[in-house]
């Protein structure tokens, strides 16, 4: 498993802006090989911003990898970047390889 | 979707040690309520650390906080904090709450 995660700081006041440019957003990661799940994570505020994270699981890092150079990717990014931003600073990447699984016992 | 993670910056010759410590403990977690997957991720390097994420999905917020006050959490962190420390501050938390969900096509 891998997880890529972009962490963006969002100012106070462009969240629903922020948000609603994700939900309304085509998708066009769900049919790439290895994709696992997408989910838009909303975390902890600070008194200047609220911490948001687009995180994607993928079966392997290559996938990922082959993602970031696929046709897909670039559609996908083709409209980032427009409008006033909503961000403090640039998403900040982080990509991590999962060392150990923990799943429901049982399952 | 509720992933609660924990940031260790563990310091570089120290990654083997900490590794082994989770790899080696005792799963608790396994059969709480709302329990989706555990993963300990390692992640980028700077100069001085490694990161490493635990991460924990739940079903809701909720069986998250049910979980910090069960037995099962207290028995999981009753050996946290012994031995030498293997990382550079404490462990930040950070929970996130998913505000979107994509799943693979067809899924």
């Amino acid at each position: 498993m891998f997880i890529a995660m972009n962490r963006f700081r969002v100012k106070h006041g462009s969240e629903p802006e922020f948000e609603e440019a994700w939900l309304n957003r085509e998708v066009f990661i769900d049919r790439e090989p290895g994709f696992v799940a997408f989910h838009l994570l909303r975390g902890p505020q600070t008194e200047e911003h609220t911490l948001y994270v687009s995180h994607t699981m993928w079966a392997a890092a290559e996938d990922f990898d082959n993602w970031t150079r696929s046709e897909s990717f670039r559609a996908a990014h083709k409209s980032a970047g427009g409008g006033k931003p909503l961000y403090i600073g640039g998403p900040q990447f982080e990509g991590f390889v999962a060392i150990q699984e923990v799943k429901p016992a049982g399952s």
